[in-house]
């Protein structure tokens, strides 16, 4: 067994995100920053950095974890846009960010990266954010 | 028949870009950016905005599609990483990045959006990088 035959979540994404759940495929988090709603997907497959990395089957699984939560994303918060994006340049474990776009949040129209510093939830906003999106991806 | 019954590219999406060629569902543009080979797939349905407007048969050609973009500009590039995004905060028609990057590159490792300004290709270094992409897709 090689340390590559076991997939563990990259301690950066751990460090940057809370767990929400397992999908089939993927593992769901939030990220640590009110500023935007923004989940990022992990499949759990050891050894994968590029989406051509999977195969057709794992694709097209992802494709449906990444439909359902952009889904619970949009209906959860009402967003005006959903950003979708698999960049990978400072984190390379392959990591799918799905991100609910406000016309009023602070990076708009421009991609979330870098514009404006991670701003820290209140606790209890990020619970029943959680909760309500659990409810809609139906996982503990 | 109204305006939104028949497909035509967004012409932001049109001014940026040059066409490369026809895939099943989508349209295949090259970005006027010679910073990053960049391609911009874009399903030639009408009144697309999000991934999830897309059936999921939709999804999936989009996908394959997105796959065939992905493993001809790596083949051809030979980049270090690619960067797959649809966010369409600008223009609001449904279209996803696929960029080549490199670790020399001018934004590496943000994202490419905003840092530098836009670079024009020598004309014939991009009839060469279209030709080359057009015979890994196997399109005219």
């Amino acid at each position: 067994m090689t340390a590559n035959s076991v997939w563990s979540l990259h301690p950066q994404l751990a460090a940057d995100t809370v767990p929400v759940g397992e999908l089939a495929l993927a593992r769901v988090l939030l990220a640590h920053d009110a500023n935007y709603p923004w989940l990022i997907l992990v499949p759990r497959k050891p050894a994968l950095t590029e989406l051509i990395d999977l195969d057709e089957s794992g694709q097209r699984q992802l494709l449906a974890e990444v439909d359902a939560a952009a889904r619970a994303l949009k209906r959860v918060t009402q967003c005006d846009k959903l950003n979708i994006a698999t960049l990978g340049n400072m984190v390379a474990q392959l990591h799918v960010h799905v991100i609910a776009r406000r016309r009023s949040d602070p990076a708009w129209p421009k991609p979330v990266w870098g514009v404006v510093p991670p701003r820290g939830y209140e606790p209890q906003a990020r619970a029943a954010f959680i909760a309500a999106i659990r409810a809609e991806l139906n996982v503990a």
